[in-house]
């Protein structure tokens, strides 16, 4: 195990979604400790989500809770969605983050009788998986691959923990336990060898361990991930590589197969390396990280190229298109990135700035303005004529059959100031720039540090210290940015992509937040002869509702090479480019000798938003990429 | 009705496989009037087809026999595959064109041992589907959407059609029609309104009408085609326009969902058409054959962009790597477009080449050169990383779960000699050139034409007569030709692209075969900045086993300025283009300010082969459309 470099005056908050011991070289801060402004666009997110989508998650889960009442006999209701169980373990998590962020009590009454409702329902042995205890015929742990009932018991934990760690209530707590104790005498060290089909206990185990300080937890995470790809599970159609199966974690070098069961189990991965310092477990991370994020990662961070297996493509398969790009997949990559920055072993910048480009983009198009619609799949772009599908619709939904996504967004929005910063025993490290207040940890000092910044909109960041001393400070610059400027001059930051200062009173630094055209790899055939517009971590795209009503979108052709202005308000600035139009064929393929065809003309002025903000007027037509001159 | 072109003097021959009558303004040929020489490549797939993908259908049926004996009490043996009654039917089919072609007795017992099992299935009602029949839990016609009942009758209608029309035996002929006159008595005018998951069955009624003259089989698939976008049928996850019932079919201008469905459903609709004359019906077809063919059909002539429900995708969307372009949709769609040229009622070239451009691409890709081993999905681009997938497999397999391909191919592949010419009345018309013999119908004048050549390897055709007086021709000059000489002098075709001459003994047509580069659409994202080969109606494509190996075939950017060389022998030339290499790139994304990536260097010359062969060294890496510099 490498020596941690955080020193014993650092220790782990207990209201923080990921609280490694171990080889974890940051200490992430308690979600109370930074406390977002919701003038700006991250605290805009809690506040949305506390004031609307929480609670319409909870409004939601009626018929999920009613197929809980059926298992007690008290209820015919009929079974509610995918999983559904999860989705209200998703929503107790999200409100348990809620009362660590806020206090509030508001839900309190809800959380009674929800979680009244779960223990009565949890069998003597500590089971409780509604999909299988409604159906006589079904039996325990007997589908691995499909019952998905480890998979529960993950999210179960999860919100467990939360809630103790947030308002030290453990009722939830001791059912979960109860439940993973099953599992650990069912499948645990000595028992039965299996996995589940979807990966995600893996990473609730190891935080149950943390709050616990049960190593047999532990244990039973190590062994799940050291189980998989041996085939215990039974391939079906789709693969093995759909579950993960197809190989042994530490020897898989891509990944491949469902995006989130494989973002979800590199998290449950990366926690086992935390706690035990196991490399050879990392090597297979930091293989497996630049798989996702240097050659299968769209540009607004999701990920899941195929709707038919939800999974992962072939290295550069990034179909705008068909994008399947799951909202929990990016949220299960933020879970996953945040862990591998806590582990220290490479330069926080890389996980960091995706956190942020996800987080500013595939997050936060997944849901809409007002907090109660949300997108399952996030494509890069949306034909004018294709059909509204199922998990892939033309415009956002209140809710889906299988409504994973909308509890997942709760929770994680709700535990976001939990990313803004870390502490390394030695400095105070800011991952995320936001408007914000920060407790800066005792042993650095203690007070406050008072983060002023309308970022993304503007790159202009001031930081002002509140308490005794220098506060050591490591600021992210983002590699997009060119330069960075401190108090006015130009500064360089270190090697690692972060500057270092002392920060006394006032400091203010300003990143380069000019609009920039992006290229894609020239074998992501998908996006060939295309640019993207960004700005600062911002990714824009066209919406056909911006556009002249006989423009087709997909005719336009930009001017690559004149510059991107400003239009629009600061808030959520617009973008203008130049552009022409292609006239139109009805040759779908064609040769030289069928003569050249008419070259683009009709020069315009074209609105490019930010791609999270697609879809508010209906479901036009919207592109990410778009061809260029 | 529109007055047929046809004269009472032209009847239309019994072994052929779409006999229509009515609005038809062409008349196929016997199929055994039109004999393909094995040297050349339409010949020769059905000499490989007799010689060994018939018989390895044959074999592969063991299992699907076996569950029909299941239903009898005679055997235990497990579901052996999916819909695999119609496996036996397309393949009873297949033997009964290769009787009509070449006399055959080799597979009488089979037939023989194969029909009296098929017919001591049959329930006295007329019912006869395996795979509702051998579990006492199912019942008849309750699963309209998956159970695919009809679909399975209106395989057996048409193998046995052509059994009776090959062989004069109408064992399965009596089988068929007493499972038709149950669907006809359950669901025919009077009866319960419901249409078929699957369509299949409405082209195959039309054929049962046109055999025995009885009417209600034609009012049924009338019926069917009415019944069809009511919303009749639950839809399920997939939506209802995954089996066409989102809209009528009258009213549909695109073709949308499955593609197999879709272009079954559209051969049955014409052939309506074709007896009927309903000019609504023609109208659809044409709307929808454009929206096919200009908007959604891969070069090779391959259909269905997504796997995930084996669909269309929407215009345009047409990735080379994800495409489905599933072995069965070719085929449907060569049924589509002879039923449309017969109609006559546009030009014939368009649906002749479009079938030209399908025999001699996906269709020929589909099976190796043994015959053995088959493609289900057809993609245009192998990535070096893409695993393994159950129906979208590296390498040609001998079988699949759902083995609808291979025994698909079979009956295509032995009747394909009816789709080389028509007889109008008073023209022959070649529609596909293929070195054969082709009797000529005796209004014409009787006798024999012989057509020689080694088309599409030379663009040299002669034409020579064998029999009294001129014979009118009028012979498709392909649209790739830039010019054609009769005779060594440059000529003209009419505007429906058929040169017309009449022909005493002998004339040499020649066409242009010159490679040449081919360029897609500019909506088609997939496709931008590259360039496709195409020779006469050849696609080539560019495999990584013909490359060195330190060049990744996804690095190389052709020069589509430069020529297309010839390479290699004449029989299946290899083609040489000039190319240069990328160098490699580590950064998925990145901006001006990242620098300019460095030019492709290391100039080389690379061969391309022709899709049919691809695969047949490995699943070796291909492209079929180049980047190009």
């Amino acid at each position: 195990m490498p020596e941690p470099l955080v020193p014993a005056t650092a220790t782990t908050p207990s209201r923080t979604p990921a609280a490694p011991g171990g080889a974890a070289r940051h200490r992430p801060l308690d979600v109370r400790a930074v406390r977002l402004n919701p003038a700006g666009p991250l605290g805009a997110m809690q506040e949305r989500n506390a004031a609307a989508t929480i609670d319409h998650c909870i409004a939601s889960l009626g018929p999920a809770l009613d197929y809980f009442r059926r298992v007690l006999g008290e209820s015919d209701a009929p079974y509610p969605g995918f999983v559904a169980d999860t989705d209200v373990y998703k929503t107790i998590e999200a409100v348990a983050w809620e009362i660590a962020r806020t206090g509030t009590t508001s839900r309190d009454a809800w959380l009674d009788e929800t979680i009244g409702l779960i223990a009565r329902v949890q069998e003597p042995s500590g089971y409780v998986v509604t999909w299988v205890q409604a159906d006589p015929a079904k039996e325990r742990f007997a589908d691995l691959e499909g019952a998905h009932e480890m998979y529960a018991l993950g999210h179960l934990i999860q919100a467990a923990v939360a809630l103790d760690r947030a308002a030290g209530r453990d009722d939830l707590l001791t059912v979960a336990r109860a439940f993973a104790d099953l599992v650990d005498r069912e499948f645990g060290p000595g028992g039965k060898e299996g996995v589940c089909g979807h990966p995600e206990v893996e990473t609730a185990l190891v935080e149950l361990y943390r709050h616990t300080g049960e190593r047999r937890y532990l244990d039973l995470a190590a062994r799940m991930i050291d189980l998989r790809g041996r085939g215990l599970l039974k391939a079906g159609h789709l693969g093995a590589s759909y579950f993960q199966d197809h190989e042994p974690v530490r020897e898989a070098r891509a990944v491949a197969g469902h995006a989130v069961r494989q973002l979800y189990l590199n998290a449950g991965a990366t926690d086992v390396y935390l706690e035990t310092g196991d490399r050879t477990l990392l090597e297979a991370m930091h293989a497996q990280w630049d798989s996702a994020h240097r050659r299968k990662m769209y540009l607004t961070g999701a990920f899941g190229s195929r709707h038919r297996d939800e999974a992962f493509g072939a290295d550069y398969e990034l179909p705008s298109d068909r994008a399947y790009a799951e909202t929990c997949a990016t949220i299960a990559d933020v879970h996953w990135n945040w862990r591998m920055l806590l582990a220290g072993d490479r330069s926080a910048a890389d996980y960091a700035e995706t956190i942020e480009r996800e987080l500013h983009n595939a997050v936060a198009a997944a849901v809409d303005a007002a907090g109660t619609r949300f997108f399952y799949a996030n494509p890069l772009q949306l034909r004018p004529d294709r059909l509204s599908e199922e998990q892939a619709p033309r415009e956002r939904r209140p809710w889906y059959w299988c409504a994973c996504c909308p509890p997942n967004l709760a929770r994680l929005i709700a535990q976001l100031g939990a990313y803004v910063a870390t502490d390394t025993g030695d400095e105070l490290a800011l991952h995320l720039h936001a408007d914000a207040e920060i407790d800066v940890p005792p042993h650095l000092g203690g007070g406050t540090l008072r983060v002023a910044t309308a970022y993304p909109a503007d790159g202009e960041i001031r930081l002002s210290r509140n308490g005794s001393g220098d506060l050591p400070l490591a600021v992210r610059v983002p590699s997009w940015s060119p330069r960075v400027l401190l108090d006015g001059a130009e500064a360089a930051p270190d090697a690692d992509g972060y500057l270092r200062l002392r920060l006394t009173a006032e400091s203010t630094l300003a990143f380069d937040l000019a609009p920039r055209w992006t290229r894609a790899h020239h074998r992501a055939d998908a996006l060939r002869g295309c640019v993207a517009i960004e700005r600062g971590p911002v990714v824009y795209c066209v919406e056909q509702v911006d556009l002249p009503g006989d423009v087709p979108l997909d005719d336009l052709v930009v001017d690559a090479g004149a510059p991107i202005e400003a239009s629009g308000d600061a808030g959520a600035p617009r973008l203008a480019v130049r552009a022409a139009v292609r006239p139109s064929s009805s040759d779908l393929y064609r040769s030289p000798r069928d003569g050249d065809e008419p070259p683009p003309s009709e020069r315009l002025t074209v609105t490019a938003i930010p791609f999270a903000d697609w879809g508010g007027r209906g479901g036009s037509a919207m592109r990410v990429w778009l061809p260029a001159g």
